[in-house]
């Protein structure tokens, strides 16, 4: 439920302005030595992306490391970690006791537990993606050391992927004071061959699962995606070859670096399709695309699915 | 791994050229009378449903029913239930037992497990959907009981959305001995508000991995999908209104059904993109669209992801 | 792997001696006012049950609530809650760095992690059943609102039951500087008929595999248990018989309320057995038996059984 | 639910009278030749070992192999199997329809379900073990690979361990329509040091768990079990040494083989106590003692346990 992975898994817990969000994460490898720094870095691309237009509260999110490690070294056991949410200024939030936001989950909250914690968000804040940000830094670190990158970036931003245009349409959002989707692309190099399950585990499955994990996440498509739908066999086949070296391996990657549920060792690469954040008309209280602050969700979440398989 | 959902469960099993193919269900609520008619007819709509165009191995698919049941009423105990591979003609297969077909999960099977069942796919051949469809079918039974209704159509083949124009495409791949992809769009009408769980259980994200599982699927979006990605905020919300008999609910459906995870009441639609059949240039031996036949393979695996939620 | 239950979920973390214990308990209804001091209490049944033998670090063990609650009201969000080691004296434990104690886990973790947390037991302690004890007293609660009791006391101790006798010999192991052994017997009153699943979800499996998370415990039956290995059907068969008001249910309960895997409706009652406290020779610092302390322990874990179960 | 396993993972169904029981197997390594013979014998034991007393109904309890097999060779992929009821009569049973059979599970299964399958005991029949036996011994050849050798005995029967007068308290049984219990108890030895959960997941807790699937077994101990809550702590410390090869290892086992939830590398064994068979006084239509029959199926567990830890 607030769980994902089985071999390596996270679970989450907190409300926005609650005491603290964190996180456990159970079934780390022992003897990896955390790199807090990276964490912190990691963290701060959550929050000042978009300084500029972000007027939202931005907190120091200070991880408190609670177990698990011993002097910063993992020890196998669950790693559980706390970040306060020391600027939860409830009363700002007032107002939202009585209302249903439009497109937040306001009311399906009420409607599934006839309760909600009604300060900004409560569970469906945004600000529950940091534990998820922390456990994918680290999963990261591990990954790292196999030699697998992870990295996503701006596709596009309300349909334009240049960047002077985005800008300029940042801006335009920031004095109607609304907001604008975007589309990440994200790609993971480095991937051994064999990873994923084939029937309904497969690589793909997992990914998306964990993609669609992000409140603001509306479409995912993966290798040629959506494209492939449009396309003959004939162009979207991926016929085998050999490398100079000997090796056999797919002449192209119009698959994404997936076939029959499983990695082939290409890249896998995938488009994640965010929905214009819904809080607008607040004078500008508000940031006006989670885009570019969400490219470090997008990253830890598939590092979190790597980290899930078995290799 | 070879499991689906988790109150509601499917187990499947079975090689395209082994002795069956087959599943088990863990979880049926008793006391369900079967309509073993459904079922038959929801399987001549996997193989039939392109009679013309499809070369491809046309089998009875009887059930066998194992367990679970007593005079067609489900005890609550697993239900087990095979269908046998009465017309595999390995020796058709004898070309692939070298070879690595492109866009095939030969290639991964083999580097997983250094050994594969060779003959027509084994593990991954779309037979093993067959499953699926009989126990979505189950599902779907159970569902409707609920008056919750999915029904998946074609919304688009190879890009083109008139019948007439699918038909000439259709005609023009057979001829070139090719294939095509498309877009096949769902909706579930009925659904109680409050299923899905608000972290990594979405219900969105429960449906999407269930249609990643279907091989040839290479995308998924739900609500507006990626047409938000291209939204305003203004454009995108969905407010909510009061209805005549003062219910509160939101006036339009970008959503999608779904906030928070949760669902709302509303109707839930979903697209789903598949990539065009890899096999091709075989002299007309194969379907040249998955997509018409894929539907009842949407449909199932939707009632599936419903039912494995705790209403 | 450190979560316990399926649709009520406790997950643990925390070494004895590192920044705090905690847990997430995931699945927990929302609406229920919580009784904190009924909580506070439960741990206290931890640790003061033997006030006068035990020389034990005596902490207060404050519960600090991170999640999950608004003005002590469950809203079906993940309760987070940790309790701070505040009275850790690393130093005392600086000669365990080296060694493995008799019957402690300092050697396997070490085998299998190739790094432990020596000081004080680390994350073998039994400082970690604090979790335990927090989230049984949470389900003990919601438990008794549907009229389930559950109820541990000391069968034996050295096999001796007499209260006087008892009191005698843990006088002489304190004494002696050594430990012992005992038996908790355990009832749970007011079950519904019906929990519990056929297969390897059996009410008594779950219930014996909760209780081996007691790091102590080596034995566990229930029913009349191993007194049942020496009976003749004749003497062990619970006939069913007629209640006065005209219901069917068993004369006896050799079987202790559980048959098939599947609660009848009867009190349902079980023995764990416990072995002496490994830490002996040192001088009078430890407790010489755990059993009284573990009682809590005991009917906490028996309490997440059965809310593990979906009635 | 009726799955046992998560590495390596064991799935049942099937009613004593239906069909067919049987069992689908996922997560078994790939490239093992499997050793049918030996299945074959496995089976054999448990139907065979007290053929003078079992007047029960004796098939030949032929496997049928449908999915995960190539040439006798495993695929990776889910190995389903059935075992048909071919000596199904049920109009034997017909007096049970509308009868709760004394320590049955008649009566539960009717108030879970509000049906059962009243021919022969259905889901609760002790034939339901026989897919435990066929996946058991499947775990046993691939255990055995690697040198790790499970092996059970009859403790003692009615309280008597000397073969005589286990042989005389049987006839004594036999004539007076009677059953009697007994204890089981099992050795594994070659086992690596690491395997196990330290918290929730305990080796000693996943093999007690499994071991509670057997529907006659009442109880359960490992190492000295219960005569340890009778020790002092100086009696049951299990002291390191060295070997003469400068090996640290315990130098006594009153452990069993398991230290804070994990193998230390020592011969693991456990008791297990069965209840006397509840069918008695037909005229000596029935077994007297289940115990001899069941050696195997606790083996067959024991095998399924070990394999379900990553090592």
């Amino acid at each position: 439920m607030n769980t994902i992975g089985d071999l390596f898994r996270l679970t989450t817990f907190g409300e926005s302005h609650g005491p603290a969000i964190g996180g456990v994460i159970d079934g780390c490898p022992s003897g990896i030595k955390i790199d807090f720094d990276f964490i912190d870095k990691e963290l701060q691309r959550r929050t000042t992306a978009q300084a500029e237009s972000a007027s939202q509260r931005v907190e120091p999110d200070r991880v408190e490391w609670l177990s698990g490690l011993l002097d910063g070294v993992t020890l196998g056991t669950p790693i559980a970690f706390i970040v306060r949410n020391e600027d939860a200024r409830s009363e700002d939030y007032e107002a939202m006791r009585e209302v249903f936001r439009p497109s937040h989950a306001d009311f399906t909250y009420q409607q599934k537990y006839g309760i909600r914690d009604w300060r900004g968000g409560g569970r469906a804040s945004a600000r529950t993606t940091v534990p998820v940000v922390v456990a994918g830094a680290i999963a990261k670190q591990i990954l790292l050391q196999q030699n697998i990158q992870i990295k996503a970036r701006v596709l596009e931003i309300g349909g334009e992927s240049d960047p002077e245009r985005i800008e300029e349409l940042l801006l335009r959002c920031r004095k109607g004071d609304d907001s604008v989707g975007g589309i990440a692309s994200c790609s993971i190099t480095g991937l051994p061959a064999g990873l994923g399950e084939p029937m309904f585990d497969k690589f793909q499955a997992c990914l998306a699962k964990a993609m669609f994990s992000i409140p603001a996440v509306k479409g995912f498509e993966y290798g040629d995606g959506f494209k492939m739908a449009r396309m003959l066999g004939s162009q979207a086949n991926d016929a085998f070859g050999t490398t100079p070296d000997g090796r056999i391996r797919p002449m192209t990657n119009h698959s994404g670096g997936i076939q029959g549920g499983i990695t082939n060792g290409e890249e896998v690469f995938f488009n994640v399709a965010f929905k214009p954040i819904p809080t607008i008309g607040h004078g500008n209280r508000h940031d006006v695309c989670a885009l570019p602050r969400a490219l470090v969700i997008v990253e830890a979440l598939a590092a979190l699915t790597v980290m899930s398989f078995k290799s």
